[in-house]
C-alpha cells in the first residue's frame, strides 16, 4: 500500500478550509499541533515526542500554507508539497520563533483563528503566545471549529489507511493464542502483543491498554501489571496502532480457558450492542442516536463517559457517542463503537469496533468480532 | 526491578515544590500535562494519547495535591498516594471540568502558577482556560519555572529507572546484526528494532528515529523509508524507549559492510566529542560549557540546533547544550551528549550518549559506544 497522499488531497483540504474561513471571516489559521500541521502538509515524524520545539503552520485566507518551523525540520518539510518554509535555530531561549511567527502573521493579516474548542490544545508556551500576539498586531480568535469539522470527514485515501491498520491489528489479534494463557504475566502479554502488531506491519504502537480478571477489568487505562493471567480470566487488549500516520482503535476479548457464563453472555450482549450501533450509524443520524441504540442494550457506560468516538489521525478525535452529542453523521466519518458492561461493581467488560459511515449505511473496518475466543 | 516509587519520593517532591512556591508567593500550581501530573502523583497511563479529556492537578501552597480528573481515571488515580480526587463525567461539551476546576482553585486560593515558559504547554482548550479563569476569581501567573527546575534534578530512584531502560536499549542495539544488513528495507529495520526493544524489556517505544546513507543521513527526524540498506551505508538508530515512565535517548551507528574512511574517522571524532562532553559535565559547569567542549571537536551542529539536552520523564526536557544555555549543572541531572558532523552538504552523522551528573564528575548511563560496529 502506498504511503503519503497526492498533492491534490492537500489542496482539496486547503480549499475546504479556505471556504470555511471566508464564511467565518478569518484572515488566517494558526496551527500548532501534530495532527493539525500534518493534515495540511503531510509532515509526518515522531519527533513531536520531544516537547522542546514549537512548530507552526499558518493557513492564509488565500494561497498555500506557510510553515514556520525549527531548522531541524526543514529537510523533512521540504519533501512535502509546502514551498514557503521559514525556519529558526531552535531551541532559542530568548526568541523561540516568536518574532518569525509574529512577522508572518502580520504579513498575512488577521483575524487569526486559533483552534480553542473541545479536544484542542495550543502547543506553544503560554508566555510566548502572549508575546507573539502583541508583536503580530493582528486580532486573534477561535477557529470556529473549522479544522475539527474538516478532519472529521475522511477521504477515501484516508479511509484506506485506517482499513489497512485495522487489518494489521486484526492479524495480530488472531495471533494472541501464541502469547497469552494461564500463568503468563499481563505485562508480558502487553509487550508481546506490541511485537505482534509490529510483525504484522504496524509502523508503531502509540497506545495499548487492556486488563484481565474473572469478571472483567477494573479500568481500561491502567498499565499492565506483572501478575499472571489465571484460568477463568477475561483478557482484553485494546490498540492504538499506526500505519502511515493513521490509527486503528479497537479491542478484542479472550477467555483464558473456560470462563463463567456471565462473561460469555455479557460478551454476546456487547457484540449485539455493537451491531445495534452499526445499524444506527446512518448518514443523517446524530451521535446521540448511535449512543442510544447501544445504551438500550448495555446501559450508558458511566465510567468511560461515552460509547465510542471519532478516529483517524489521532487515537480519538471529534465526536463522542454520548447522550449529549448532537453531531450529524456524514459519509466518510470514521468512528468507534465501544459498548461496555459492568458485571460486578467496578469490574467491566468492553468491546470495540471501528466503522466508516457510508451513504447506504455504516461499513465495518475492523473485521467484526464473532464468538468469544478461548486461549 | 521494582516499579513505582515510595510515597516518600512524592512527598519530597511536594515539599520542594511548596518551598519554591512560598518563595515565589504562589497560592497554588495548576498542572495539565502528563509528566507534570505524574511527577507529583505517580499517575502513569498511556491514555494521554487520547486528546479528548483534560486532566488537572492542583498543588496547593500547603497540603497534598488535588486531582481534578475525568471519572474514567478515578480507579487508577485511586491507586496512587493521592486521596483528594474530584471527578466529572467527561467528555461533557457544555462543562468539561471547567466549573469543578474553578471551584477547586477558588477554594485553594491564588495566585495560581501555570507553567508557561520554554517547553511547556497548557493541555486544555484555550476557550475553557479563559472561562475557568473568570469563574475561579483568583489571579493567574506563570509558575516561575518551579516545576521544570524540580524535574531537572533526578532522585536516585529516578536515575535507576533511566539506567534500567538504557540497559534494555543497549541489549537491543547489540542485537542489531540480527535485523540489519544490505538489502533490508530501512522501514523493516525500524519495525524489527522496536520489536527487539520490547523483547529486551521496554514497556513501550514512543520514539524511534534514524537514517542511512553512504555519508550519513539527511536528517534525524524522518520516518523510515522502504528503500533497502546498501553495502557502504552508515545506519543510525536513535531511541526513545520507556520503562516505568522513564526514557532513554541514545543512538548507535552501524556500518553496513565496509564503509568509506570518512565515516570511520567521523565516527571516531564523534566518540571523542562525547568523551569531551562527559569530562566537561562537572557539577557547577554550565550547559554552554559542555556544548563548547564538544563543539571544539565537531562544530556547532547547526541543523539540530543543540548538542544534547535533559532527559527523564520525557524524551527531551530541561536544558539544551547550546552556546546560549546558562543552566548550572547539578548532581542528579540526567542529560544527553549528542554531537553531530556534516560529512557532505546535508549529510550528517550523529552520535548520542546518556549521562548523569555526579559530585565527582559525570557517569555514563548508556554503556558508552566503542568502535563502529560492522553488520
Amino acid at each position: 500500500m502506498r504511503r503519503g497522499f497526492d498533492t491534490d488531497e492537500y489542496k482539496a483540504r486547503l480549499t475546504r478550509a479556505q471556504t470555511a474561513m471566508a464564511e467565518a471571516g478569518l484572515g488566517a489559521l494558526l496551527l500548532t499541533t501534530e495532527p493539525e500541521v500534518r493534515y495540511f502538509t503531510g509532515f509526518l515524524t515522531r519527533f513531536w515526542e520531544s516537547p522542546s520545539r514549537p512548530w507552526y503552520l499558518v493557513v492564509p485566507a488565500s494561497g498555500d500554507p506557510i510553515a514556520v518551523i525549527p531548522s531541524i525540520g526543514a529537510a523533512l518539510m521540504g519533501q512535502t508539497w509546502i514551498s514557503d518554509i521559514r525556519t529558526w535555530a531552535a531551541p532559542n531561549p530568548t526568541d523561540d520563533g516568536v518574532t518569525l511567527l509574529a512577522d508572518t502573521l502580520r504579513q498575512i493579516g488577521g483575524p487569526v483563528g486559533v483552534p480553542s474548542g473541545a479536544e484542542t490544545v495550543l502547543r506553544m508556551p503560554l508566555a510566548d503566545f502572549d508575546r507573539m500576539k502583541t508583536l503580530a498586531e493582528v486580532g486573534f480568535c477561535g477557529d470556529a471549529g473549522i479544522v475539527a469539522a474538516l478532519r472529521a470527514v475522511k477521504s477515501e485515501a484516508e479511509i484506506a489507511k485506517i482499513r489497512h491498520i485495522c487489518g494489521i491489528s486484526g492479524r495480530a489479534f488472531a495471533r494472541v493464542p501464541e502469547i497469552a494463557g494461564g500463568g503468563v504475566p499481563l505485562s508480558r502479554v502487553f509487550r508481546d502483543f506490541q511485537r505482534l502488531l509490529l510483525e504484522e506491519g504496524a509502523d508503531w504502537v502509540p497506545y495499548l491498554a487492556g486488563g484481565a480478571g474473572p469478571f472483567g477489568y477494573e479500568d481500561v487505562i491502567s498499565p499492565a501489571r506483572d501478575a499472571p493471567l489465571r484460568a477463568g480470566d477475561m483478557l482484553m487488549l485494546d490498540t492504538g496502532a499506526v500505519w502511515d500516520g493513521y490509527f486503528c482503535d479497537f479491542d478484542r476479548n479472550f477467555a483464558i480457558g473456560p470462563v463463567n457464563d456471565a462473561c460469555v453472555e455479557a460478551h454476546e450482549r456487547l457484540l449485539e450492542a455493537a451491531n445495534a450501533g452499526l445499524k444506527a450509524a446512518q448518514p443523517g443520524a446524530l451521535a446521540c442516536d448511535v449512543f442510544a441504540a447501544m445504551a438500550a442494550l448495555v446501559g450508558a457506560g458511566e465510567t468511560a463517559g461515552r460509547l465510542g468516538h471519532g478516529l483517524g489521525m489521532q487515537l480519538t478525535e471529534g465526536l463522542s457517542l454520548t447522550k449529549h452529542d448532537q453531531t450529524i453523521l456524514r459519509p466518510g466519518m470514521v468512528i468507534t463503537l465501544e459498548p461496555g458492561l459492568e458485571l460486578r461493581p467496578g469490574q467491566w467488560l468492553v468491546h470495540e469496533e471501528n466503522i466508516v459511515i457510508r451513504e447506504g449505511g455504516a461499513e465495518s473496518l475492523s473485521d467484526w468480532a464473532q464468538k468469544l475466543p478461548q486461549v
